[in-house]
């Protein structure tokens, strides 16, 4: 499995065209036009209907750096982990995967559901170590700045150690992702304050106070998550996934206003919170880049998702994992 | 123990001057007075440090209307239970909270530190049945339009019960409170398929599901918070206040954008999502009203939860959630 880029420092992305909305995906052609431009040096299989093929070849995206394979089977996004391993050998979902796990391609790229996506992974590519891997993604901190945050649905249920877990992933990540030496890190709870939450929060606090390698800024408040006060913000994935959508919601609102309000919104939006610049969640913890977009994603947040792939790639984030892993105590 | 209006229709609220933050609290006095515009059938009796009664003079609210009683005390928010049941007995909380026993008043208001001020209102106050109180807040749904959202941290850890327990209490309150007959009930969740997220939220939406008198809607997502889809949002204390929170930060982001942008916001944001109007969390489940008002409410949005503690008052509404109890099978 070549998880880094080639030697002619050529990156190829596996696409599962099959996953998203329906809406979304009419624009794939385009979306993989938008990513070929941004990232010269990279290349894209795309598996998926037919009808994909047409949409790449309307959106002029074919050609020697796009390539399209057909695999007419979605995996429906509620279909439980055992249906999924046992079927849908045709998937798009699994032969994009499985195309990582070939050397074919270095990264995956899905807007399929998380539940396959992330059981699909685990089994074919394999996990770093015994770690339960996490949806991790950038969240927008102030103009050029992000923050990661983990996990947002990859694990609805947690331990104590899985936050921990998921700080010494995200740590990892984040001195590849963010450039920084050592990341601070910070569990999402419902107050500040040493005796606040519940037992995984509190467990979690302590385990990660206590982890070598972690530079733990205890708790934050889920107020907080836009400011940029921590670089990492650990989280069970049902916590993460309803913080994230919840602020989606509320961004809706603002750019969904009505006449003239959806005018000014529009001047008004802080460029760095679109939500569009921020697509493309990173499963942490298996062997191989797998990045999750978002099931509405439009043409340029999915271009932006795949390019986020190949700068994880380019950069060396999974072998910055397993490294980071080997010297765990 | 009054809990309507008295027989003159005249309804007293006691506020716990003390809690909140110090720069939110410099403007009780004209709280105090816009509050009392607001709503001129209100009497008010704060309880506060002795500079407190200044800043009711010089807001002019200090009258028949409005009368200052010396509590100089505070309790710290992260202060533990049993300290809060042990000490504290000149605190301004407490002594609001007891005026509402005596009769005295029919509301309390505070923006005090949650925990002290849910243990307090259960042991002054006592609960309807064996209930476990519930934070509940009006959330905005569109325009003059709200749903009703609980728990948002009275209980940081909840079992399937407890959370149908808040969708009784929820449903009995949006009788009263958005003037329906029959509430749409859902849970929070991370999916809205039925197999999506934990055992909490599994065995809550089944509990509901078979309850008479309850309208089940199933799940509902983070993002579909304010769009009215449910008149009940049910969820567990934890995740209803990091939900809440999220979509408070990014909000805050808008509102204070830098330069022009920050003048377009405020030409861009729609005024039913503006937060002072929603502040005001009533505490569900103990023997009288008691309203929580944000930490860092400022003079209107004070005014409001003051109101909003009046207006259920004179609604009937722990009439309405002791009756719903007395009814339950």
């Amino acid at each position: 499995m070549l998880l880094k880029a080639d030697k002619n420092n050529s990156i190829t992305v596996a696409v599962d065209g099959n996953g998203g909305d329906r809406d979304a995906l009419a624009g794939i052609g385009k979306a993989a036009k938008f990513a070929l431009t941004l990232y010269p040096g990279m290349k894209l299989i795309v598996y998926g209907a037919r009808r994909l093929e047409e949409d790449l070849a309307r959106g002029q995206a074919l050609g020697p750096r796009c390539e399209f394979r057909p695999a007419p089977v979605q995996i429906p996004q509620d279909e439980s982990p055992r249906s999924v391993l046992s079927g849908y050998s045709q998937s798009s979902m699994r032969k994009a995967i499985e195309c990582v796990r070939e050397g074919e391609a270095q990264a995956v790229i899905s807007a399929g559901g998380t539940g396959p996506l992330v059981v699909l992974s685990r089994h074919i590519l394999g996990t770093i170590g015994r770690i339960r891997p996490a949806l991790c993604a950038k969240i927008p901190a102030g103009p050029g700045r992000f923050s990661l945050m983990l996990d947002l649905g990859a694990n609805a249920r947690c331990t104590p150690e899985d936050l921990c877990c998921f700080a010494r992933l995200g740590t990892a990540a984040g001195r590849v992702i963010l450039g920084e030496s050592e990341p601070a890190c910070a569990v999402l709870n419902i107050g500040s304050e040493l005796g606040k939450g519940n037992e995984l929060v509190q467990g979690a606090r302590e385990l990660i106070s206590s982890c070598k390698g972690l530079r733990c800024n205890g708790f934050t408040e889920a107020d907080r998550l836009f400011t940029g006060d921590n670089d990492i913000i650990v989280t069970d994935g049902f916590t993460g996934n309803i913080a994230l959508k919840s602020a989606e919601g509320v961004a809706r609102v603002f750019f969904h206003g009505q006449g003239l309000k959806r005018y000014f919104a529009k001047l008004a939006r802080p460029e760095w919170l679109m939500p569009w610049q921020y697509n493309g969640s990173l499963l942490l913890g298996v062997r191989g880049t797998v990045v999750k977009s978002h099931a509405s994603a439009r043409q340029e947040a999915l271009a932006v998702a795949i390019v986020e792939a190949a700068k994880a790639v380019k950069a060396g984030l999974c072998q910055a994992l397993e490294e980071d892993q080997l010297t765990r105590p």
